[in-house]
């Protein structure tokens, strides 16, 4: 019944030739790589804004516009670093590969620790938010945020990815479509009303900017952090190279400059209009709802914008699907996490990272509430921690190559390092106590774990293999390995028979040892056996203190010591299974001692012939 | 070190030939098989006026002395009834083994319930008793009573009693005698002042009776079921005749005159007492204590009888020690209980019987927060069912034996058993609500439990039995029993190589299996096995769907099936022990899942070849 169950939730089990990958034209790539990317408009100037009205006083849109500025700047600096590694690595590979083909095995388990904090993050915080915008349209399901967010990862994200979905399926592409269609009328809407409806222009006071003071510059630069958030996924495309359709460089460049001049639109529509309707932070509605019902009010446009939000936020969420069990199956077959988590399931999806990340997004939520502010704190550090290391790469990469116009190319990946690194200085310092330490701790865990787990694995291999000499060594050693059977019998029952059977095939030295506490034990036991005439021989111990074990582990390693080193001795607990679970509480489980006070020997191997009672 | 631990608090083991009892003269007799009843006077009293004083009005006192009349008449009835069972029963034994001798099956299943339920209950208000009497004398401790039962069950009961201790132990005599002294002292003296110092002299009021009602006459008949806890243990004397000295039985008979005796004069003694200084129930201090102070003020003699009555009631939670393991392990032999209750421990002790029963009271004595009042509700009940059936089982032993003067002997007992069985109804009728129904649901729960037990064992022993038709049959069948090892092989390591080695001693039909998801897989695996060169033959299963599992299991089952019934397969899993619990989780568990898929079928092994890693 658990099968069929199983059957009805995952499907059926899939032949290893049915996966394979489809090649994706830019239309399609765009809409599916891009998701999380253009899905952070949705919670990225509203952070800004948030950190920025937590100041006293109306210095709130005084520093807005540079901060959006220096985010697209930011943003373009980015691109045109990961157009050069879309170009540089036409296999595709994240900052993992990258790093580790050019860095070696330190960063590049930096960039892989960080890149796990990103995507459970990315799979926490899109889900979040995309409640959060539902939950703006129909306030009524304001409170069971975790519930709903719990009941989309696992309900939704999860069985979805277990049954494994094609990437390049038409349900991914029309909700980005849908969304960014959304936006763009929203903005135009938008931008269209603030220049002809003059009394909502805004008012000149509200861009006073306070003197700049430390405190100041503190909160601006935290502010700047915050809208970092808008920049996370950018790298998807850079990452997923082969997916394209031939030229795959060529075409992969075109589609990160579409989605760069996408999200730059958007960021800067949404922006402005945060600006001009001086939106202050309502609870449980977001920032986007405040904006679409400004600009359209609660019409049919209003609740398209907040689904599509929605759509496209659980669909960027599902990114993290795309590539977290990958990128722990390309480290697990590195040996730095479990070797399990390599294998693809009977639905050729990678199901223990499906779960994985489940589990941690879901932990997340539920410390957090699901409050995607407290989420973003920890947020972009891991991202930018990852571009950094992913640029630097770049750097060594392209001084190693030498190819035409190498210098230039080194000189935009360098300054894509430097700034990102400067990022992810700016982010640790003004947002440490807010959650950035988390991530600092995290990655170093993170490092450890892996460490700890290659070591293992290396040393298990070492222990494990098989040299030649030492084939070699062991067909020289002639001797002959002799084998002892032993089979201790309390009474002689059927259980007892039977297993002598098995003793007398599996071994010509059989040896009966029986643990009697009196003469009479003894008596009977040899009455039954001269009866029985099985040609094996009953050895009695006896035990004046009633211990059963002690003489007859004594007994065993008394045999164990005289053997030699190519000998084995095999022990056959005769036992019996009961029927029901709660049977074994009348039995003794002296079958289960012997066999945990004998498994450190070498060579002695304890089983049991099992012999099932009916009743 | 758990050892050594062990060796401290327990001793070391005890030979079999250190087993042996010692013959008790009658003083010594005396006080330790009447602990339990001689206590009893410590509550009993007590009892009574608890539930008299329970009704509005001064009736009080005007029934206290035909009740105490009646349980003196009840005592003398089953004492008399008692001598007979010692005298007929000179091999011991309680209501059980007696019951069973005359009554058969059900009585004595009864019987062995109602005795568990007593003895229990014995351990429970002895030592809440006990430790209410210290509570009266050093009010300081008051509060923490149940932390002081469960220190004396744990600490000083159990322990003591899983080391071993002879019950001839003078240990065990004087605690009897001092309490015996002690409380004869205050009877004297308290009945010298009583009518000495006239000014405190019964008041005639009290004695006014109420007109009866019944609501009056069933609170007389609970508070007389309440006193009928004074009279648990009286049987201790006749269940023990073998310890004493020859002439056993007529030694018996006297002892048990004795102590009725005594019995009968404590008792008088504190119940006169209690109604001439017309004492109330006063919170955390006893009865006795508040009479002794009355009669000695705070002295050192109010003392003397706190810490006697104190050591007495300890003494006689002992007494549940002494009885209730030795009836377990003789109802386990019987096959009612679980057989490792029959066997010695290593101090020859039936350490798992007394480590049961202390679970069993501290579980009481934390539910009803170590009340006297609450526990005594459950008590007299089961003692008196034994009563009355141990009298049940005489009538018919007197009548089958028919020996001189057997008619009277049967009319006492017949006697004795309408009487108990009597107070069985009163005790059930007037104390239902109050606790009684639990152990009448217990009694039946205990018989369906002996009996599940006894079918279960019934039923293995058919099953395992060897009947003589069977090993001639088996020594016919002359067909010789083929043996056919099979090996799993992931991959080829020095697990697989030391277990290939162990599978060629074992069997001369030695297959290996290789799963492969590929060709890839498939190629490397037989690259090392032709290196090899064992001369085992490597069958590959092919697994597109990359299921390990189900193309193993289906080869070994179809293997299974082409076999004969009297052949043999042998699954050997190549596996390792990692060093460390958590290394485990580092590596896939598919040797336990293929154990639990192979478990079932006749005649297949599965065995591991132990490898440890020593790192």
């Amino acid at each position: 019944m658990m099968q069929a169950i199983r059957r009805l939730l995952i499907g059926k089990p899939l032949h290893n030739n049915e996966l394979g990958h489809q090649r994706l034209p830019k239309w399609k790539a765009l809409s599916i790589f891009s998701s999380d990317a253009l899905s952070s408009v949705a919670y990225g100037p509203e952070q800004i804004m948030l950190t920025l009205v937590a100041v006293p006083g109306l210095i709130a849109y005084g520093f807005m516009a540079p901060i959006a500025l220096s985010i697209l700047l930011l943003l373009a600096i980015v691109v045109l670093s990961y157009v050069q590694v879309a170009k540089a690595n036409p296999g595709g590979g994240g900052s993992y590969a990258v790093s580790k083909k050019n860095l070696g095995e330190l960063p590049a388990l930096i960039a892989a620790g960080s890149v796990f904090a990103d995507y459970i993050l990315t799979a926490a915080v899109s889900v979040s938010a995309g409640t959060a915008a539902i939950i703006s349209a129909f306030p009524f399901l304001a409170g069971h945020e975790v519930s709903l967010d719990l009941f989309v990862l696992f309900i939704v994200l999860m069985l979805v990815n277990l049954r494994g979905v094609r990437e390049s399926s038409t349900a991914f592409v029309l909700p980005t479509y849908a969304f960014l269609l959304g936006i763009i009328g929203l903005v135009a809407f938008g931008v269209f009303k603030a220049f002809t409806q003059s009394s909502y222009l805004i008012h000149p006071d509200a861009f006073a900017a306070q003197p700049l003071n430390w405190m100041v510059i503190f909160l601006i630069l935290r502010a700047f952090a915050n809208g970092c958030s808008s920049m996370t996924g950018v790298e998807a495309i850079a990452d997923s190279v082969p997916m394209f359709k031939r030229p795959e460089a060529r075409n992969a460049t075109i589609t990160t400059y579409w989605m760069a001049g996408i999200l730059c639109l958007m960021f800067t529509g949404i922006t402005f209009l945060i600006m001009h309707y001086h939106l202050l932070p309502i609870p449980d509605i977001t920032a986007l709802s405040q904006l679409a019902e400004q600009v359209f009010g609660r019409n049919w446009f209003y609740f398209y914008i907040q689904v599509t939000t929605m759509l496209i936020l659980y669909l960027a969420a599902n990114t993290a699907y795309n590539g977290l069990p990958i990128l722990l199956s390309i480290v697990a077959k590195d040996g730095y996490m479990p070797r399990y988590l390599a294998t693809r399931g009977e639905r050729l999806t990678y199901s223990n990272g499906i779960i994985l990340l489940t589990i941690a997004a879901a932990g997340l939520i539920v410390i957090y509430h699901g409050q995607i502010d407290h989420l973003i704190s920890l947020y972009a550090i891991g991202v930018f921690v990852s571009f950094t290391i992913a640029q630097t790469s770049m750097v060594v990469h392209w001084r190693r190559e030498h190819g035409p116009g190498w210098k230039i190319r080194a000189c935009l990946n360098g300054l894509g390092a430097f700034t990102t690194g400067l990022v992810v200085i700016i982010i640790t310092v003004t947002k440490f106590v807010h959650g950035a330490w988390m991530i600092l701790v995290f990655i170093p865990c993170m490092i450890y774990i892996f460490k700890k787990i290659r070591s293992h694995y290396d040393s298990i291999a070492k222990q494990l293999s098989v040299p030649p000499e030492f084939v070699i060594k062991e067909k020289a050693n002639k001797a002959e390995s002799k084998h002892i059977v032993i089979v201790p019998v309390s009474t002689p029952t059927r259980v007892v028979f039977n297993t002598l059977k098995y003793a007398k095939v599996i071994g010509d030295n059989v040896i009966a040892v029986h643990v009697a506490n009196d003469e009479e034990s003894e008596r009977k036991v040899r009455a039954k056996w001269d009866q029985w005439d099985m040609s094996v021989e009953l050895v009695v111990l006896r035990s004046p203190y009633r211990l059963l074990m002690n003489p007859l582990i004594e007994y065993i390693e008394t045999i164990d010591n005289m053997k030699g080193t190519n000998d084995f001795i095999t022990v056959i607990i005769p036992e019996f299974e009961t029927k029901r679970w709660w049977h074994r509480l009348l039995h003794n489980q002296t079958g289960w001692v012997l066999h945990t006070s004998l498994i450190l020997r070498k060579n002695v191997i304890v089983t049991t012939v099992p012999f099932h009672l009916k009743e």
